[in-house]
C-alpha cells in the first residue's frame, strides 16, 4: 500500500478543528504517514523552561491537517485506523500549567487560592527499552515507565460553522486524550463538512487515565494511519473499535454527563448491532461495560464506555470495516 | 483458622451504616463466613416481579452485621479482606426501577419525562460453567456471561453520630458498587466509632461499571472475610488493595469530584509509600493512574483511582497488612 | 396568643435531624419563643478566635429540639411560621474555615493547593440602627450593612433511620442557608417520622445569596415561630410560601440538579394549586420564576425557586395555611 | 445625538459570534437603533407551528451584527449601554424543543426516556397595557403577564480564532439569556479581536430566571444601543453595571462553576473598585451578593452575582463609564 508522508513546517500547523484551509486533499482508502508536533510546540526541552513563560494555552496541541477526505459529506462517517505510532524524539516533557489540570483551581472552577507551582518534567525516551525515564523533581526517586504511544487529538469540523480550540474535546473528536486511541483502533467520526477536515495531533508516549496533572507525557510522534470514508451513518458522537472493544465516547461537563452520553450512544449502538430492544440493550451494557475516564481536565471531560467483544456473539460493525482495515494496513509499520 | 459463620435472619437485616447494634463482637484477626442477602431482599424472584410494586428505596441493600471489632477506636484502620465470594442462590435479577439508574431521570436530575418501563430480567446462574444468563425481553437474544463475584457494599459507621441508608457510598465506604471489591482485595476504612461497626451486603455476580440500570446482577452471596486493625492511619476515603493495585475510591457529586477525592488520595498515599514530594507523586500518578467508574447511580458517584504496582519499586503499605491477611486466608474458600 | 419559651442549655444542644430524643412535645397551633446558639458555638468570639483552632465541622449548627408535635405523622405536612426574629447577641461572626467554602477548594471538590488564610471578622451590632458593621482585616474599609436576619437551618428527622449532621440541607430541609427564610415565611416540610422532629439554628444577621466563604454573619438568635400540621399532602420538598411568593428548594449535587429539583416541584404545585396541565405548569413557570442560589457551599448546594404571586390568579395553597398563620400570629413579637 | 439605523435582511443574518464579516464599521461613542429577528427566525407563528418540525437548532439565535469597532484591540472593553427595548412584534412565542431545555433529558445530559411533547405557546403583545398573554394549551387558564424586555444575547468574536454558536454563552458573552440584559444596563466585554465584532439578538419579551423549557417568550425586538470603548482593562468575564448593581456573570457547566467564576470575578472587581484585599472583598461580598440564575438550558449555564451599590460607598468602575453612557443617551428613546 501506498504511504503519502506529510511533516508539516510550523508555519502549517493549526490549533482549531474547523477554520482551516485543508492542507492536502485525500482519497478514502489512502495510508498516510505524519509528524505531529507535541502540544507545547517544543517548548519544554528542559525542566528549566517553565510552561507559564513557554505555552500560551491558546495555541497548544498543534495539529497535522486538515485533510480533506474526497466524497466526504454531512451525515458520512469517516474512519481512520491507527497503523502505527512511535516517538519522533528522544524526550517527552509534562508540565503542571498553573490553573491548569485536574488537582488544581482552573479558570472554570475558580477559587482564590494561589497556583500550584509551575513545574516541568522531562522523561528520556529509550526506544531499545520501549520506556520513558519519570525522575522526581523534588527528591530522588526514579523509575522507567512502558511507553504506550497514543494521540491526544484526533477530530474533524464541526458542525454549524464553529471553529473549535484544538483543546476541546466534542461530537466531532478533538482533545479526547483516551489511551484508546492507540495502534489498532478504528476511530469513527460523523462527517459535518464537505471532505469532513480531519487532523491529528497531542501525541503522548504515555497517559493516565484522567491525565490528572493536566498533560501527558507529550511528544513529537510518527503515525501511520488509514483512512477511508462510510457513506451516511454518522454516530452522534465518536465512537472506536478494535479487536477486543466497541465503544463510545462522550465528552461534556459534569463529567456523569460525559459518561450519560457514552453509555446512551453505546445503547443505541448494540440496538443496531444485535438489533437489540433498547431496554434489553440498556440492562445487557450495565453488566459488561468498562468505563476508564480519559480526561477530567480539558475544556470537557472525556469518557469511554465500552463494551468487550468477546462476551458477545460476533457482529460486525459498519460493514466490518475494522476487519477490513487492519486487513489493508497489514505490511505498515514505523 | 477458625471461622465464624454467620447468616442473619429476615429480622436481622439492617438497611443503615451507623445506628443499629452490633450483632456481634470479634477480635481483630478473626475470619467470618457470611451469607448476605440480595439488595432487593428476595423479592424479585421471576420477571413478573416488579421493581415498583416490590422494592422500597428506603429499605434496599440488606447488611449482614454490623460487627463491632474489638479495640477499633476512631482514627484506627480497619483491613478487611476478602478471601472468597460465591453465588449462594441459583438465580440473580435485575431491574430498571422507575426514575432510578443512570439512564433515566431520577428523584435528583429531576424532570418531566415519563419513566421507562419498570422491567425485570432473571438470570439463572450456572456454577459449573461459572456463568449467569442474560436473556433479552423483547426479542430472543441471548448470552451466557462469566460470574464476577463482588459485593456493592461494605462499610463502616459514619463520624458524627450520622447514621446513612445502604444505598450510599460515602468516606465510610458503603454502597460503592466497585467491582474491585472482589475475591482477593483487601479494602482499608477509617474507623469513626468504638468497635468500627462494619457490615457488607450487595452482593453482584457481576456488574458493569457505571451499574448503568442502576442494579447489577443482584444476588444472595456466600463470603469469607479476614478482619484485621490497624491501630491509627484512617485513610479520608475509602482505600483498596490487591496484589496488582494500590487504589483509593471517591463517592460525591458531580463525578469529577468523586474523582478528584480519590486522585488526591492516591497522592497522598503515595507521599506516604515512596516518600515523594507532593508535585512528584501528581506528576507520576497523572501518567500512570488507571480510572475505571465504580457507580453513577447511587446517592453519590463512585471513581476508582488505582496505580499497578508491576510499574514501581515494591513498597509496603501499612506493614504488609495485605500480604499478611492473604497469607493468613490460605486454605480458607468457599 | 400563649408563648412556650424555651432555651437550650449547652448540654441540651443537638447537632443532626433525626438521632436525637425530642427536647419537648408541643400540639399542633402552638407559638414557641425559642433561642438558638451560633453555628460557632459562641467559639469565635474575636478576630483572634481561629476557626481552625476552635471549630470541629462535626459539631456546628447547634439545634434547638428537635420538638415533638402531636399528632403528625409520616405523610403530613409541617408548616412553620416565621414570626419574628431577632439578634439575641451583640455581635456576629464570620471564618474562612480552611478548605471549606465556595471559592476554596475542599474535602470534596479535592485539589492540591493551599488553603486560604484562616481569617475571622466580627460584625458589631447596632439594633437601633438595624446594622451589623463590617471592617476589612487587611485594610481600612468599614461599613454599616442592614440587618436581615434569617435562620439557616430548619428541618424534620429524616426517613428510613436515617440520622444526618446540621451541615446538610435536603429534602427534609435542614441546613438550606436561604435567605428566605426570615419573617413572615411558612416553612412546609414532609413529616418522616412520628412527631416530625423539627428543629431550628443557624441564626444569619444577614448572608448573601450563596453563602460564598462558607459562613455568613452567624448569631445567637431568638426566633418566634407558630407550628400547624396538615394532614397528608407532604411535598416530595421543602416549599416556602410568604405574602409575596410559592417557593420551592431543591438541595443537591451539581447545582443544575438542585435547580432542576426545585423547578420540577414548583410544576407540580402549580398543577395543584391552579389545575394546570403539566405542559402549561412547565411553560408559564419558565417565564415568571426567579431563582436565588441560597448556597454552594454545605453538604448539598441549595437553590430557591419561586413565582410571585402578584402575577397569578389568586389562590390558596394548603387550604390557606399561609394566611392563618399570619392571622393567628398577629400581636406575637419579639 | 444621532442615530445609525439598521434592520438586517434574513440573509444578512448571522448565527456565530466569529467567524462572519462586519456589517458596519462604527465609531466608539456611536448610538445604533437596531431591530433583530426572533430566536426562531419568525418559523413559529401560531400554535400549530411545531419546533421539531421548523427549527434547526445550529442556526437559531440570528445575530444583528456583527459591527466593527474602530479602534477597538485585545485587551480593550467594550461597554454596551442598553438605552430602550421595545417589541417589534404584536406576538411572542415559546416552545417545547424535543430533548431541549432545562427539565427534560438532552443531548448532553442523555437519557433513554421519551421527549415531552413539542409544543408551542403563541403571547400576544399588548402594547397599551404592557403584557404577553399566556394561554393554557390544555385547559383553560390565561393570565397577562408584564412585558419585561431583554436580549438574550450580546457578545464578541472569541479569542483564538475561536467561532461560536449564538446558542453559546462565554468569556465573550453571547447566549447569557440573562433578564439584566435589560434597559439601564451597560455590558462590558473584554475585546478579544481587532474591532471586537459585537451582536446581538435573541430578544425576549420577559423570561424566569433559568429560561426553564429552553425558551422565553421570543420575539423580535427594537433596541437603541450606545457604544463606547475603554482601552485595556478587559476583564476575563462579562460584567454588568446599571444603577443599582455591580454584577459578574459566569458561564460554564456544572452550574457551580458558572456561580464560582462570577463570584471570583466580583471578587476581582471589588479589589480593584474598593482597594480591598482578596479576602475581604471575599468576606464583604459573601454577606451582600445577590445571586439569580440566567439559563439551565444552553450550552454553558450562566449564573448572575451581584452587589447592591446602595450598601456600598460610591465608586466609579471604568472611569464611570455608565453614568457618562446614561447622560449620554438621554432623549434617545423607542
Amino acid at each position: 500500500m501506498e504511504l503519502i508522508e506529510f511533516k508539516p513546517s510550523f508555519d502549517q500547523l493549526v490549533y482549531t478543528f474547523g477554520g482551516a484551509k485543508p492542507i492536502m486533499k485525500i482519497k478514502p482508502g489512502q495510508a498516510l504517514k505524519l509528524w505531529s508536533e507535541d502540544a507545547f510546540n517544543d517548548t519544554i526541552k528542559s525542566i528549566n523552561d517553565l510552561s507559564s513563560e513557554k505555552v500560551d494555552l491558546r495555541f497548544v496541541n498543534p495539529q497535522t491537517g486538515p485533510f480533506y477526505v474526497e466524497g466526504a459529506e454531512p451525515g458520512d462517517t469517516l474512519a481512520i485506523h491507527i497503523v502505527d505510532l512511535k516517538p519522533a524524539r528522544n524526550r517527552g516533557a509534562s508540565t503542571t500549567i498553573p490553573f491548569f489540570g485536574g488537582l488544581t483551581s482552573t479558570d472554570r472552577t475558580a477559587m482564590l487560592q494561589d497556583a500550584l507551582p509551575d513545574t516541568t518534567w522531562i522523561y528520556e525516551v529509550d526506544l531499545a527499552k520501549n520506556t520513558v525515564g519519570f525522575e522526581a523533581r523534588f527528591g530522588n526517586f526514579a523509575v522507567e515507565l512502558p511507553i504506550e504511544n497514543m494521540l491526544g487529538t484526533v477530530g474533524v469540523a464541526p458542525p454549524g460553522g464553529e471553529v473549535r480550540s484544538s483543546l476541546v474535546p466534542e461530537r466531532f473528536g478533538g482533545n479526547m486524550d483516551s489511551p484508546e486511541v492507540k495502534k489498532g483502533t478504528t476511530i469513527y467520526l460523523g462527517v459535518n463538512v464537505e471532505g469532513a477536515l480531519f487532523s491529528i495531533g497531542d501525541g503522548h508516549y504515555r497517559q493516565g487515565e484522567g491525565e490528572a496533572c493536566g498533560t501527558a507525557v507529550e511528544g513529537a510522534m510518527d503515525s501511520i494511519i488509514l483512512v477511508d470514508l462510510i457513506k451516511g451513518g454518522a454516530p452522534a458522537w465518536p465512537r472506536f473499535e478494535n479487536d477486543e472493544y466497541f465503544m463510545s465516547v462522550g465528552s461534556s461537563r459534569p463529567m456523569e454527563d460525559s459518561w450519560r452520553i457514552g453509555q446512551v450512544d453505546l445503547v443505541r449502538w448494540f440496538q443496531d448491532l444485535y438489533g437489540l430492544h433498547q431496554m434489553d440493550a440498556y440492562q445487557l451494557l450495565s453488566q459488561i461495560t468498562k468505563v476508564p475516564i480519559a480526561n477530567v481536565v480539558d475544556a470537557n471531560y472525556s469518557v469511554v464506555v465500552k463494551a468487550a467483544k468477546n462476551l458477545l456473539p460476533k457482529v460486525d460493525a459498519y460493514g466490518g470495516m475494522h476487519q477490513s482495515l487492519k486487513d489493508r494496513a497489514k505490511g505498515l509499520s514505523l
